[in-house]
């Protein structure tokens, strides 16, 4: 079954649009834990085990993982997804871009050793860079088009033949990359009309939104903005929020408590005219 | 002593502008080996032995590593680097681009955990999410500008506001990277002409110029078009070329054939006027 399917069907499952990010960061870590590499794996699976019932996707963050040489982790986390929760989609938020070779071993990074059904990627080298993920049978390449920080627009803003980059992307990925392969793209929630211009140039393509919680995107301003015309279509992320919520409840406890709450805000603005 | 200071230090010291490119590819080691990971780190450390004294740089691509979960192989060349040539700049080819807090731990996994002298980035999500890489004192930054692949223009041709984007890429760096921190920028060996004109807007800040040797990048037109005022300026980096040159020979001796004959050839069109 290929990453469209894969996500339709999880979609369905759990009546979810929401992804937990996975971003375990050592100094939010609860006052209980030793802080090693793995403690990242025993939190990482408490959050999974909290959420995975109310989500359509889980995606760990890559670099949290490398910037403590916790692979080996980020591997049975992985696996763990798999087995406990078999028809939620994994993202590996890796932003991988490089040349045709090179990007063939990111390719085995993400689909091989991590087993993830779809990987976000650069688009900054063109569309040969993204070949060795586009063509790989059944997985998803998730491209970056308006990402959600504030210093997005400096490039990806710049006008060229009449209409700003992002949009380019957009228009490429629809007519180009999606022929491909299974091509989704990355719009910040932050940026709720640019994220409706993407949505009616790309049809039903799936579209990853990060930036709500922490960083602060409206959640019904982006269900209105970026649902398609099904009224699904968007992987709404959130990390932070979740992950660290409140300390005043178990930190499993409170990620279920906001993933509950953040999952039924999306459904509620996802079915209002 | 910072990236700068090393890296001119390491032109002096060697004569050299030539870097070696650690992309050690399994499938072409030579026959006497058994192919595994740990494989990986002898055939670095015997390229590194055969011709540290010929260069200013290594460059490890990290793909090569993370496809087979080698990082410890990896972790375990970079100190091998520092401990054998000292002198020689340590670059890790990682191409990261992600916002704030996750490009604060890409900025950890290259300058703490592989303690590199610089690391590539992509600039597709702007300023601040160079800024954690460019604010890490005595590191470098080194930002694709204009890539080697041959569908590099797609995107970075595009002209907006009457010029390029890999221009307006110089140009950002130029005026804005280049006084947080010490920045560098990516143009490939197969765009010689492009590479003359990222150099006039630029002055004397260092480019990394791969695509010489495999990807076909002539030496003569691009030392030439990069050089700066000084006849120094370029990390010309080769890979394929050196590591796997003549099996007729063992491949530590003629990977040293063939760093000789890279580093003599552009030591002689860095002079001819």
């Amino acid at each position: 079954m290929g990453f469209y399917s894969r996500l339709n069907a999880a979609w369905d499952a759990n009546d979810s649009m929401l992804c937990v990010g996975l971003d375990p960061d050592l100094a939010r870590f609860p006052e209980t834990s030793q802080g090693g590499v793995q403690e990242i794996e025993t939190f990482c699976k408490q959050i999974i085990d909290a959420t995975g019932d109310l989500v359509c996707a889980f995606k760990p963050q890559i670099a949290y993982f490398a910037a403590y040489g916790a692979e080996k982790q980020l591997e049975n986390i992985c696996a763990y997804i798999r087995d406990q929760f078999p028809d939620v989609v994994l993202i590996l938020d890796a932003k991988r871009g490089d040349i045709g070779d090179t990007a063939k071993l990111y390719a085995r990074e993400a689909f091989v050793r991590y087993n993830a059904d779809a990987v976000t990627v650069n688009p900054y080298l063109g569309t040969d860079s993204l070949e060795p993920f586009l063509a790989t049978p059944d997985k998803g390449t998730i491209v970056l088009c308006r990402t959600s920080n504030a210093g997005s627009s400096e490039l990806q803003s710049l006008v060229t033949d009449g209409e700003p980059l992002y949009l380019r992307i957009a228009r490429i990925a629809a007519e180009t990359w999606h022929t491909i392969g299974e091509c989704a793209l990355v719009v910040g929630a932050t940026y709720p009309a640019e994220l409706a211009a993407v949505r009616a140039i790309v049809g039903e393509m799936p579209i990853l939104v990060p930036g709500i919680g922490a960083q602060g995107g409206d959640i019904t301003a982006v269900v209105k903005a970026g649902r398609d015309t099904n009224r699904r279509g968007l992987i709404i992320n959130s990390s932070r929020a979740i992950l660290y919520a409140d300390s005043s409840i178990s930190f499993a406890d409170s990620a279920r408590k906001v993933a509950i709450e953040t999952r039924d805000e999306i459904n509620r603005a996802r079915r209002v005219n």
